[in-house]
């Protein structure tokens, strides 16, 4: 968060006077006004104004930029914006936009759209690069071949510098910009990697085996993407060579492709925890709402059975009516407890933080911490409801559902999300769900049980 | 997630077999069986070996490891498990170890520490090193100079590439790996960047002006690093120059240095959202535990004032034991609704996604998306309370209740983020408790105070 972001906004980006101009400007129908507005812009920012223009707006300005649509523009829209920019676009200028662009963005852009949309783009871009995006479109989702770039720098231990920079002045299939080339042997498998300061700064007659850096990690394409993310943020690793099983090279990825993956993943682990859809912002109004109300029917059902639970007790309710005062509260503290040991298990998880070894140990640190605070809590509510009532059993009845809840609440938030993983599922769906139920109908349970046995 | 985790654990990073056998052999104090065993793996592997065992094989295994402690394993650890290691490696022997380190790792490794300590192992480091150290901890935490580190290559514009090459070959103050060359103007100024890979596909005698890249952003040294990391994520920039206030380059940043950075904001964010620190997981017991009834405390007092609406409907629930069957409903559900909103909007804020320009359009979207779902699970409510209590009455007071809370949940989610920013305060912080208050308060009072008036 950022306490002076009007400051910030204005230093690079759009600011929000260009946006309004912009708006008017469509409004009124000055097409050369809109582009000369727009001219300064980087794509990023002419993303960031078709995302904020309504849709009405959007529409005249996708007509107006339509000729001369700039391909780096689509890939800096958000998902959903896209696809509608996608389809008022049609294909035919989509794919000519596309031909400006490299191999791994292309397959980006095009891998969301419908089989037909891909298809018909596919079918007008040069054969070449066509063949190259359909390759690796065969590679499923999320994998590391999806994120590589097909153009890469590979090249013979055996050669000096000399010959090396030669090549690299004349080689026709470079990548446009690189900044490490890999040394590969006969059979095309990465051997290290010599980064190109390092190249400038030895004799010219020095080979390469005798700087390369062996120390190199080699990403199977099929690994996923979250992993491929791990690995380059754990060993630090600017860009590494992608290997077929048979561990022949056939691309590479760098650092700023995994950029989004980082935040991608880190991001969603969490949205789904709290029960909303990653690319939620963007998307109308009804598929908002449907995603919401599929999450929200879990609170539903569990309430549900909560109601259910309560219902259970309605003549002890009656007998004493200070009960359905109390009672929400050790449902509430447990929950929320338990969802912190959820948060903090799942994220653990899923930078590898949590892991074999220290398994055990975790679970039982969150289970001495929900002791530790079931007391803390237990003590508190339960001398505020004693004095409230002037019941000192009623005290002792909220202060015991507490501690038992709130062991529960930890146990149940580390060992979930464990078990969820193991059975191959993902933890931060499944786990909090499933925790807040046991909380909510435990919460009730123990509460309006314990004190019909030692109340009435 | 991954769903072969196991599988891909072992192709990189340390095995459990690994870890358990160096487990054993501390316990029986093989020292150099422990040392054989670390022998291959990356220091950050290391690092995790040690986040691992227990505190008392930890203990054991940094003195063996004392004499030649490699500094990356520091900079690979987790803040909290770090802090033990220098603490027990003591200053004189950190101090030798950072030596091996460029500047921006060193300040990101002592920034942390407190006062004395990093007044020691200042005190040990070369002088040369020391005064660059110092002067990048007058900048504020948090900020680019943080992130930047000080060794960078700058070059004048009319150099040819020829003279650059050698500069590159002879200079000594460039750092040890670098992608970008950045011209300067005489006052130091940057004026454009020249990636490595294109100085070596021009011919000699071009100037570096001819091919630089003018299109740079230059990064103000007091900037944020979450707007860094912005600015990075946004322009897909591989490095950029940080400037003073003069305009003067003073040092650049990275990539790789950002990374670290979008994940710790991606995180930050929403761990706030679910009520824990981020640094949880590796915190000794005690203060996991008072920093999660820190955020309990919310709770609690959230409940209390929750109890005190109930009882302030004692006899209505008396002669009414159904109301407490299904009072926890609104609530839970509003607060659930509420959250999503609030998850969604602190992430567009934090994004940028959400400005000012399309802020009313957010807030009308959220407000239909509420009342939507509100009809919705008002109807669906609504109808399983009449037909369950045989109350046609009491299911329009419970449907009517989710509606009103259902709206209330959507437009505050929304507002009081965007109204706790502007305010330049965290809205991850503040709108998830001040809101989940307001929806349970409003949902007890609503729906007790509607059946008071309308089924007594």
């Amino acid at each position: 968060m950022t306490k002076d972001s009007d400051n910030k906004k204005t230093l690079y980006g759009v600011s929000q006077e260009t946006i309004r101009a912009l708006e008017e400007a469509l409004e009124e129908g000055q097409e050369s006004h809109v582009q000369a507005l727009l001219k300064p812009l980087h794509a990023a920012d002419v993303a960031v104004v078709i995302e904020s223009i309504s849709p009405a707006l959007r529409y005249l300005l996708l007509n107006i930029l339509r000729s001369h649509f700039h391909p780096d523009i689509l890939s800096h829209l958000d998902e959903t914006v896209r696809e509608e920019v996608i389809e008022q676009l049609g294909t035919r200028a989509v794919a000519k936009a596309l031909s400006g662009l490299e191999s791994d963005e292309v397959v980006a852009l095009i891998e969301d759209l419908d089989e037909d949309q891909q298809k018909e783009i596919l079918a007008s871009i040069p054969e070449l690069e066509r063949g190259i995006v359909e390759n690796t479109l065969t590679y499923p989702e999320e994998s590391a071949a999806r994120l590589m770039q097909r153009e890469i720098a590979c090249v013979p231990g055996f050669w000096t510098l000399e010959e090396t920079m030669k090549y690299i002045k004349e080689g026709p299939h470079l990548p446009e910009k690189f900044y490490d080339l890999f040394v590969t042997d006969p059979k095309h498998a990465p051997l290290g990697s010599v980064s190109l300061s390092l190249l400038l700064r030895h004799p010219p007659s020095t080979t390469l085996h005798e700087i390369m850096d062996t120390d190199i990690k080699r990403i199977p394409a099929l690994m996923d993407q979250e992993e491929v993310a791990h690995l380059f943020q754990k060993y630090g690793l600017v860009s590494a060579p992608v290997v077929d099983e048979t561990g022949r090279t056939i691309g590479m990825i760098t650092i700023d492709d995994v950029v989004d993956v980082i935040e991608e993943e880190a991001e969603k682990d969490i949205m789904h925890l709290l029960r909303v859809t990653e690319s939620d912002f963007f998307e109308p109004l009804f598929s908002t709402s449907y995603s919401r109300i599929r999450w929200l029917m879990i609170t539903l059902l569990n309430m549900l059975m909560a109601a259910f639970v309560i219902s259970q007790f309605q003549h002890t309710i009656e007998s004493m009516v200070a009960l359905a005062v109390l009672m929400p509260i050790s449902a509430a503290m447990s929950g929320n407890a338990g969802m912190q040991v959820v948060t903090v298990t799942v994220r653990a998880l899923a930078t590898r933080e949590l892991g074999g070894v220290n398994m055990s140990r975790a679970i039982w640190k969150e289970t001495l911490v929900g002791l530790f605070n079931g007391v803390f809590f237990g003590i508190v509510m339960g001398c505020i409801a004693a004095f409230w009532f002037s019941d000192s059993a009623l005290g002792c009845v909220l202060g015991g559902t507490l501690v038992i809840n709130m062991v529960w609440a930890a146990i149940g938030g580390v060992v979930l999300p464990i078990v969820i993983e193991k059975m191959g599922m993902d933890p931060a769906i499944g786990a909090g769900p499933f925790l807040t139920t046991t909380t909510d109908l435990l919460g009730f349970a123990t509460f309006l049980g314990f004190a019909h046995l030692f109340l009435m």
